[in-house]
């Protein structure tokens, strides 16, 4: 697929609506039967298949700093929206972009669009149409993806016995926030890779699809493990344990300091690293169950994507949380999870 | 269809997100084989037909005043997606809405809420997710309708020859708003009936669909009748006449004085009236071209739907919009549609 043409315009110059359009946001239709520059656009619809959908909004100050470099914004804006797909199990077909700037300049347009348009040419995910206004910076992306009928992952199929799942590594985009936001001070090379988590996620959509027919549940990690668990739990009626032990090690910094353990703890520490891959949002990671029958399917799931797939609890009939130790004795659960009207 | 669910909130408190969510949002699935609460909803797909898709932003200051009736705003947000639809002569299926809210408090959203479904209810519309978040106030719908293959109604079909139509009446929305912006002062009932075409806007959903194989090419008025017939004309590669005197009986507000053009001419004047009809945006009308052979069919399309359907120019060969008075002679055109980066 053709790059966004570059741009003459000057970078400070503001541009008119339909001018910032045309510039950074028209391409021709692939799979669309029309794309961006009419009222609607209009897409074909295949017989034997479901149209998975999904909203995510960005706010400035809320989802993102206000100096965050914007072509891993334009990345991270359709990421978060491809993440609900991988959830799923859906494949990527096409998206909408509404966007409220405060200045419509070219110097911002230009690095955002190709960020943007960058990740969505990998996943063959076509930008449709959309709406620009001036306003308080706000993105929000809306995204159609295509599963064969009946073949989605839902929150709702967790039973009693599955084993939980967690994919890659986990917690280091709000180990990545707390050092942003002062509460904590690390190496550059630790702090390079969690913000690179941060603010350039990558969406398990491979995964996602190949854990269909796998999986029993699925959900992504946004606001937090146990909060998207949680989804999975309430949805399906049923309960779980989580071993500590096994997740405190999905911090993807724990790697980086090798076996240097005092480092880690004087650094970093386990309960940190806990907290974060507990509590900690941003990820974008699927959270997954499967029968016990499954592992093996699980694990070349995993495998064909190049993705960990790693076991940290089960379900019970019990509801609620219970967080486990490595003597399998109960620790307290004092752990939230991401409320964007609360935090 | 159930109506939203009464509210036992204080109407001040502050509530989470889920909580906001599940209170004012969440409806068991109509068509949708899977509504609100998941990672993605999920929707059949039917074949023979087309997804017509559009998202449309709507910010706080710019679409709408910061005091606006909470009910009226749920319904226009709908409304302006709905008539992306109806400008491809789609039937809408489902929508999701995307709401950053600087507070989430019942008092506005048990209104808005109401105001958004009772729109949707009536067009059999579903809301099947979306996203809320912090944020100053921003609302993003994105809708999508379902078309026979092929049949949906273009931007790009107008021919030389071809009639331009206008639906209903035009430029009261804007007449509204310079009253609001403290430009005008008008009699209360001039004033009351042009507020409900700014606030409550009406989606020609059935005229886009009676239009289906009658017009050659539509769009919907919201940014202003010459803006909006400027892409028709772009995206066709044709050019057009107006008659200013068609053109300026559209405003509604010239009905209400009856035969008294004195007080008229006194409070509105034939020249602001033109320049409503003209540049006004916010109106949501349809501007649609059809062959004159059509004349009778667009004549039936109107009365079926109750809607005039108002001949006011022709497709020339000649690209550009000429005006002509009703001598038919050329009259400058000095006239602007909106920008939102311009305004």
């Amino acid at each position: 697929m053709p790059a966004p043409a570059v741009s003459a315009t000057p970078p400070d110059a503001q541009l008119g609506e339909f001018e910032l359009i045309r510039k950074f946001f028209t391409r021709a239709p692939v799979r669309a039967a029309l794309g961006v520059g009419d009222d609607c656009a209009l897409l074909g619809q295949r017989a034997g298949t479901q149209l998975a959908i999904s909203s995510d909004m960005l706010v400035e100050g809320r989802h993102f700093f206000p100096n965050v470099d914007p072509r891993a914004l334009g990345h991270k804006a359709l990421a978060v929206n491809l993440s609900d797909l991988a959830a799923c199990g859906a494949q990527p077909l096409a998206f909408t972009l509404a966007l409220a700037l405060p200045q419509a300049r070219a110097a911002w347009l230009e690095p955002f669009s190709q960020g943007l348009l960058a990740l969505a040419d990998l996943h063959g995910c076509e930008l449709i149409g959309g709406d620009t206004t001036a306003g308080p910076l706000n993105i929000c992306i809306t995204v159609l993806g295509e599963v064969p009928t009946g073949q989605a992952l839902l929150r709702s199929g967790a039973q009693v016995g599955d084993d939980i799942y967690v994919s890659g590594t986990l917690g280091d985009a709000y180990l990545a926030l707390q050092v942003r936001l002062g509460h904590l001070t690390l190496p550059e090379p630790v702090f390079a890779a969690a913000r690179q988590r941060m603010e350039q996620p990558t969406a398990r959509v491979a995964l996602g699809l190949a854990l269909r027919g796998v999986a029993s549940a699925c959900a992504d990690i946004s606001d937090g493990l146990l909060g998207d668990l949680g989804h999975i739990l309430e949805r399906s009626g049923v309960g779980a344990c989580i071993h500590t032990g096994a997740a405190q090690e999905l911090l993807a910094a724990r790697g980086l300091y090798g076996d240097n353990h005092a480092a880690f703890e004087a650094q970093i520490g386990s309960a940190r690293a806990l907290q974060c891959v507990l509590s900690g949002g941003d990820d974008y990671e699927l959270v997954f169950t499967a029968a016990p029958a499954q592992r093996a399917a699980v694990q070349v799931a995993g495998h064909s994507c190049a993705v960990a797939a790693t076991r940290i609890g089960q379900i019970e009939a019990t509801p609620g949380v219970r967080l486990l130790d490595a003597n399998g004795t109960q620790v307290p659960n004092h752990y939230t999870s991401f409320d964007h009207f609360a935090a």
